[in-house]
């Protein structure tokens, strides 16, 4: 039937229903504080406080793209798409609120295999926990059968009216500052990648092995930086701030462009995770730690709720032909270009 | 590199950046109201008036599923996914305040092909047209390659706290009330599918005979019936409401299992599409109408806001063992079961 080839995908059948009922039971049982109404009619309810706005990011993640059905366990999927979301959050300094997940799947992920749950129950495990820690209700979303896996992130947060940290406040003599460690993630997915080559059966993801979980940690399971930006915000030091999704060289310069500013980075300062090299640190993305500029009168902390903060740079004013972006070199100075990954290039 | 064969895919690449640019620039001109922060830094910022909920909703549209590019034009591809987000809202009866996509397309679907512009430019046409409408900006969103067009839309709704319509509040000696007619997307969709098989290139989606526009037109270009939300919110007349999204059958039985009541439906007031039969009004889905509960005593007009409304049958106590949804036809009665489409199953 003409109808059937095409409908909406917006009914739900009896095993779209069921897996709709696993999600709104065990969404419930991770974290459900804060919601005036979640899973279950047209629209979910938040009720903002008074003197809050509410900041809102979508993260969509694709098979073969984001992640890889055969590199990653469903629990890290999880993880990180949902960790992409927190850390827009915790680039403007907001409250979680509340989460959302539109989801299409192949059929096969929907199904148990033996005794192993299905990859839906895995990455709900992944992503719900994540969620708990940092006291999100997952509020609603919307589930299809799809070719393509596919996981859309919606995050809600809230912060005091006004006080939002932005991109577009770095001002020329301000001082530059990242949390933690940079480059961690590009290592964590080298080392990865390369565990999945010698892997017997290269259709499944490998196994990490204990001796290695701290090392791809940074990769699988990073942790968004809720509570420093928390920090940031209610203290009100930083002039702008954004999270490092697609890498130093990338992200500075779009702080830059929307501060009308430009910066220069020392390379001897950069805090390199153990693991990495530099150019994984100023290029590799998906670290998820805060870039964040600041006053030099403004009496920025070594630490902020337990991670690190390193002093990496300056902002200087904008001139017409020059490089955005210059790294300081023991051997001099260079321009330093953003090298992301490039959609539709 | 192998960073490069998974990498986030958040990255701002010059091909995704100058779409992100049109985007960007379109949105601003269809609609900016209304919004602290749009498209631009890591989260969207909206201002909730004081005493108002916000609604949230979440909508996936996968191309083979939800749409088809070989049946669907891209312009309708654009309003129907918008348009089923402010449907949500719609049966909330809530104002729309904000919309958010995340967008996922095949490459060719971003580039121009000779004098025609690129798909995805005619899929932000029908959106566009569609936001501006109902007075929403889009606010936000993400994108990536990805080798299946998929298309997650996100609305934001504000409602007066303690306000909105919800699915539960049905009480027996209710009755039942639908917006427009009923099974015309259903009819729609049969009649594209017919226009499709007989193009000569069945590779594109045919395009419209103007005399057939109209009767298309449920299906292509539905209405979200925004304005009959809100009037029914604000009188306070509805005790339950949800949109018509996977057909009366399945939707009335989501209605009576929320408020845990049943329902007689009236097969002869059934207000069907003069193109329908009346299997499409009962089971299509798609039509986007508002189907509602409201007192007996409650003074519902024939028309809201320029729509009609019928009145289709009776709120009843749910007995255990008897089917949810009874419909009574000149022949007799007999159980009204769920035919919607089902994923997964």
């Amino acid at each position: 039937m003409p109808i059937k080839q095409v409908h909406s995908g917006t009914a739900r059948g009896r095993g779209e229903r069921a897996l709709l009922g696993v999600i709104r039971q065990r969404a419930a049982a991770a974290y459900n504080g804060g919601l005036r109404l979640g899973i279950g009619d047209d629209c979910a309810l938040l009720a903002p406080r008074r003197d809050e706005e509410l900041a809102v990011t979508t993260d969509l993640s694709i098979a073969g793209r984001h992640f890889r059905l055969d590199w990653h366990q469903p629990e890290a999927v999880g993880h990180r798409a949902l960790a992409r979301g927190l850390s827009d959050l915790a680039a403007m300094g907001a409250r979680p609120v509340a989460a959302f997940l539109s989801l299409g799947l192949p059929r096969e992920l929907t199904l148990a295999t033996g005794r192993r749950s299905a990859w839906v129950e895995r990455f709900l495990d992944g992503l719900l926990a994540l969620a708990k820690l940092h006291k999100t209700p997952l509020a609603g979303g919307d589930l299809a059968e799809s070719p393509l896996a596919v996981a859309d992130i919606v995050l809600v947060g809230a912060v005091p009216r006004g006080r939002a940290l932005l991109r577009s406040g770095a001002k020329p003599g301000d001082l530059l500052y990242v949390t933690g460690a940079l480059g961690g993630a590009a290592a964590g997915l080298a080392r990865l990648a390369e565990l999945a080559a010698a892997q017997p059966d290269r259709s499944k993801p490998p196994r990490i092995p204990p001796k290695l979980a701290a090392q791809l940690a940074p990769h699988l399971y990073p942790q968004p930086r809720i509570a420093q930006g928390l920090w940031l915000q209610r203290r009100g030091l930083a002039s702008a701030a954004l999270d490092l999704s697609d890498g130093l060289s990338t992200d500075l310069a779009h702080l830059c462009a929307e501060s009308g500013v430009a910066a220069e980075v020392d390379a001897v300062r950069l805090p390199l995770h153990p693991a990495a090299i530099e150019a994984q640190a100023l290029h590799g993305g998906e670290d998820y730690e805060l870039l964040f500029a600041a006053p030099a009168t403004a009496r920025v902390p070594r630490s902020i709720a337990g991670v690190k903060i390193t002093r990496i740079g300056l902002i200087v004013k904008a001139r017409a032909g020059q490089p955005a972006v210059t790294l300081l070199t023991p051997q001099g100075q260079q321009p330093l270009a953003p090298h992301g990954w490039e959609h539709f290039s």
